[in-house]
């Protein structure tokens, strides 16, 4: 029983097929994606930033929200694992002519694409179609709606394991707009399942949903309270539109309250690090001092994330390996 | 006397050059194209998907018609070819720049680019722009206007050839808007040139082109008689904007007339092939449970794309070397 | 004292590190970019037009103005170095979610980018950009504005030394809208390090910047007397939307006052070459006859401008690699 309830993103042999969510994802997996990650870290510092491990895999990414810098990433990923590559938008295209999401991932599959990255608004829509793909296809969530980012919180797991490796002893506060946050969830899940002693969700009352307490985590209302004594803070971005909406006060209402400033910071441990999925609203959610300051890792999170797109892509490859 | 007519498409020693319709190409190149294709379906089913038969050309994709589709598949066909690939949607780059077509060919060849697929929504347009370009380029017509579309019939020779090897026994019937349809006149060529038993053109009369039955065909306005004992079905994409025209009635009436249901299946020989270019309008010329059905080849017609994409590209490469 | 005056463009060991401007460019690296090309210009005739110099480094055209066609000049020179490339058109992406263009810059080097090209509306964009980025990183400028466009000049520079080696016996003329062309500034430039004899920039007066005789050239506003005796021409492109500004009159009367025709080319000797950077205007700075004659050259600086480009990026990388 190697991959005992059935879960979707392993195959028979428990290894990764898919790679969806964190949430039901096992130690072992995130530990594995994390190892491999730590050998590819290194190829981005070498002059030739390229392995044959995907020659002749064709890697797709369709994408049906736009979003350059994550499309970015995957691309320069599946490159430096010698794939090919094809970046779809899928608004623009097929289904103008009115074709269906099945017959499109079907044709893309008749065309022996061995695995697709799926970025989408709607929630679940990673899911949605692992179910749809033949056998030899694998999935890779480029983030869905509200639900799921895993690849955004592997590299954050990477990027606190390269400074903190002891996660048993972590305090991590999660800041911003916890509701609307696909990257919060994924970190929530993915921290949980790697131990650490305890997670802190802070933000406006109205930005935090209700009962959220049941994924292990902390409610922080005030800034301050939430912040203090922790060991890594992990800043969302906001979504400007919101502020439009009721859920907001205006920018600088939100920042007074809840931006990270230098003076929020020293409530923290002396060696916190201060993590953005980037791109960052300076002025909004964070200071620029701390942004740029020694105790921010954010460019180091996005160097990490070339790392772990290139793990998942390499793992799942072999895990298709392993099917043939 | 290689190349007796002066054939556009071949060269003086009367091998493939450009590849711009079916019109006057022998049985021999047709029969070698579809044999070349064989030994690239395999490619596809290959952990390494990829030859090096191409590597060092360039291979440049002049979209003057949006198509998403088309435009991948032969993206993902000169990759595995290890071709470099440019795409390039021209209306919105150098003719917004008041750039005239063959400033724009004779810039590219000045880069040394080996071959265009060309899109383009004027018939013709192929030819044209292979009287244009220099000595050492090639031009595939990648669908022109109502013109040809060589490479799609070659994929459904392909595809027809691997299920019923004996052209000459079989009743072919194409169904649909056959005077707007680029697929079904470079279809009617092949077939006819590949020796078929009878082809049939099906449809409503205000889409069947008066004096079709020149091209050796034989016309049924009745979709049941039109079915009744053939051996392949090639179903036509509608293009729904004609709906809006007072060619066709409604969605509704034309599926009820001219849709390919099961019931209307059972005319047509047991072993029938049914065969669409995609993207498919389910519902409107075809019925999902047919589309899906067991006797739809319609996928592995996207599989034998690819291949024969290869196949084409790689023999005009070789005439290539010849001639250098 | 390899790099005196402090040069952002070279290292400390008095490498090409950056290319941003002709513009205090000595006379030795200008000869080594050119002599560089001359490998690279046979590698375009060759059957593999591919050389595995850059292979596993990431350019990036980070393209904030749109030019599909340097951008494809960049990318086919990119790809036939074997390096990975990346295409980004900044205005679709991250700046329309409010990230700042350090911001932009710092996350693409922390992907391990190695170099990038830059294209944009600003005169300085370049050099702007050169003084952010982190010291593995080497900028090329595209073109920026009005201010430099050092890639065409030498291009331009290589196309006069195939046919003309002896610069110090050559008068060039540059015609055309001098005062928004980037591409005149840049040719100004070289031509003087490189010592030709004479340089005359020649157009209305409205569109020569009041003091240009300082950068050691001669103005002629009358094109008879400018082109008398030249042995190259350098036609500027008209920007048409300056048409509709005051500073110009209809079309037709600029190709009256200042159009290339072969009448006017007489003028010049008889040996004369002409040049423009592309895409031409026919009709309205230059007549088809001259353009598409044999005096012209206007193709051969395309092809040129692959060499140029190639040469360029690996210089630039092999000065990389010794800083690494």
């Amino acid at each position: 029983m190697l991959n005992p309830g059935g879960n979707i993103q392993l195959d028979g042999e428990g290894r990764l097929r898919h790679f969806l969510t964190t949430d039901g994802l096992d130690r072992r997996i995130l530990i594995e994606i994390l190892d491999h990650a730590e050998s590819f870290a290194v190829v981005g510092d070498r002059p030739v930033k390229k392995v044959p491990l995907l020659r002749g895999k064709t890697i797709v990414n369709l994408f049906f929200e736009a979003s350059t810098r994550t499309r970015t990433t995957f691309e320069i990923a599946a490159k430096r694992l010698s794939a090919d590559v094809q970046s779809l938008s899928v608004n623009l295209s097929s289904t103008t002519k009115g074709e269906s999401l099945r017959d499109t991932l079907q044709t893309m599959e008749a065309m022996h694409c061995d695995m697709f990255v799926i970025r989408h608004s709607g929630s679940g829509a990673a899911h949605f179609i692992a179910r749809l793909v033949a056998p030899h296809v694998s999935i890779i969530n480029g983030g869905d709606g509200r639900n799921a980012h895993p690849t955004q919180a592997l590299l954050d797991m990477f990027t606190i394991r390269q400074h903190k490796p002891d996660f048993a002893a972590l305090r991590v506060a999660i800041v911003g707009d916890i509701t609307h946050s696909r990257v919060a969830r994924s970190d929530i899940y993915a921290l949980n399942t790697l131990g650490v002693r305890e997670i802190r969700v802070v933000g406006p009352k109205t930005l935090i949903p209700a009962g959220i307490e049941s994924l292990g985590v902390k409610v922080y209302t005030e800034m301050e309270s939430g912040l203090r004594g922790v060991d890594v803070i992990i800043m969302l971005r906001l979504q400007r539109e919101r502020m439009r909406s009721a859920l907001l006060p205006s920018e600088q209402e939100y920042f007074r309250c809840y931006g990270l400033t230098e003076e929020r910071l020293r409530l923290a441990r002396e060696d916190v690090m201060v993590m953005h999925p980037g791109p960052i609203n300076r002025g909004i959610e964070i200071d620029s001092r701390v942004a740029d300051g020694e105790r921010s890792v954010i460019l180091q999170q996005v160097s990490n994330g070339i790392a772990i797109r290139m793990a998942v892509m390499a793992l799942i490859a072999g895990a298709g390996r392993g099917r043939a």
